[in-house]
């Protein structure tokens, strides 16, 4: 049989397409990958259990990477489905998984659907406008990393946007629990806009100090995107320096550094971000 | 009331989500974008029109750009909505026809879907590894454009994958028929991976007699990716030379033109391709 990997959009429940649907239904174990992404007010387990009317197993990083031939059990002679938040591509590939199946002789298919990746034109800017995307991580005392400066110059110094996904830290042990092998989580964090405009400043600062000239400053343009896809989404464009004291509310957040824009894109960032600064 | 921009992904009609497909029914007008990409032999209008229960009028380019007040028309006493395939936002952002929704007080709400833009990644390379993506246009005799030549040198530059979007020629006019006035269309056209790979050959020729080193050559990996989503679709990975070559058959075609490769890129390219060489 066939082990599908099936995307179920940025909003709730009714995001799925109607080939997901019918394809969960028919499937034996319905699993939910859920350490990638966030679920939404409308996506948590019961209500998808609800809207399916079976039973979903959540899946956590450890049961998809290192138990896969468990997820995968049977998949050989009945369909399994998991789905994931997004696009199945969209956050993670998933590729230990999919090589493991393909190991196992289980057909992979995969339902696809939006993901932050296409979906961040909503805002207005044009997808093909946008250079390579980066991750930026949310930084300790002691780990600071900035390699994702370099990913947002060269886009810049083409005149592209950069795509931001901001840091998730779901199910992460503390490093004395970790040190105490003690299976005691942190709470989920999620890094907001404004986390993210603070730490792009500093690094420029620093770079500043370093007499380099940065490749963004207090002023340059960006757009904060928060829970795309859900009903009560948020755009808002603004300069970096405003976006360190905006409030995007809740999780997930996405922040995208603006480039060299076309007309029509500023006429489109002003109508569909709520307060905007071109 | 609203104007629904609904997605409806790369397949068939099944791959409309749950909510778009709740919102078309209840539309008093559905209108379906079809001169940016094409439908799949499961998504002509006829077969919509069965699987909504309801009329779709198809919306050409003219319709969309200049008469859009009349697509629009009723939107603020009613419901109306249109379809495009893949993402709203994915092959164009229907700007002019957002903003003049706006200018009416016409809320617009945007269901979004899969698009090549998220979906590429299926092939096994990573959607974080993607540079820019760029639009390879068809050459005429007189008109050989190849300033997208730039763009995947860039990406290259820093190792980065170019997603090639291929030209389509829908209800084009011929020079002869457009200076008759005459309202004749020529048959569609639509670029293939093999039409695509040789321009590309053509121009890294090109900046070698003019003694710039090309950014690629005719050994640079390639993947070619046609109808994806569709069930009969099909991933090849192979050199620029061996594409020149390839019958990837029916469109709608895609090519991309390999970066740097993770060794897991490698192996998902091995396995979810169905002739590789690395």
């Amino acid at each position: 049989m066939v082990f599908y990997l099936i995307g179920l959009g940025l909003g709730d429940a009714e995001d799925i397409t109607v080939k997901g649907l019918n394809t969960v239904k028919k499937c034996v174990r319905v699993y939910l990958e859920a350490y990638t992404s966030i679920l939404s007010c409308a996506l948590d387990k019961s209500k998808l259990e609800h809207f399916y009317g079976k039973e979903v197993i959540m899946a956590d990083r450890e049961l998809v990477e290192q138990r896969s031939d468990e997820l995968l059990a049977g998949a050989e002679v009945s369909d399994v489905c998991m789905l994931v938040v997004g696009d199945p591509f969209g956050a993670t590939t998933h590729s230990s998984l999919m090589l493991r199946a393909r190991d196992l002789g289980i057909p992979v298919k995969v339902i696809h659907n939006a993901s932050i990746i296409n979906a961040v034109a909503c805002c207005g800017l044009q997808l093909y406008s946008f250079g390579e995307t980066v991750s930026i991580v949310m930084w300790t005392d002691s780990w600071q990393p900035d390699s994702y400066y370099d990913k947002i110059a060269a886009n810049r110094s083409r005149g592209l946007h950069t795509l931001c996904l901001l840091d998730i830290k779901v199910k992460e042990q503390s490093v004395d629990n970790l040190l105490r092998g003690r299976e005691i989580y942190e709470p989920p964090r999620y890094m907001s806009c404004s986390e993210a405009a603070k730490q792009l400043l500093q690094i420029a600062e620093r770079k500043e100090k370093a007499g380099v000239q940065p490749a963004y400053s207090a002023e340059t343009l960006c757009v904060g995107l928060a829970r795309i896809g859900w009903k009560n989404q948020k755009i808002v464009s603004c300069s970096l320096s405003e976006m360190v004291l905006m409030d995007m509310g809740e999780p997930l957040h996405s922040l995208v550094i603006v480039g060299d824009m076309h007309p029509i894109e500023m006429d489109m960032l002003k109508a569909f971000s709520t307060c905007s600064h071109s």
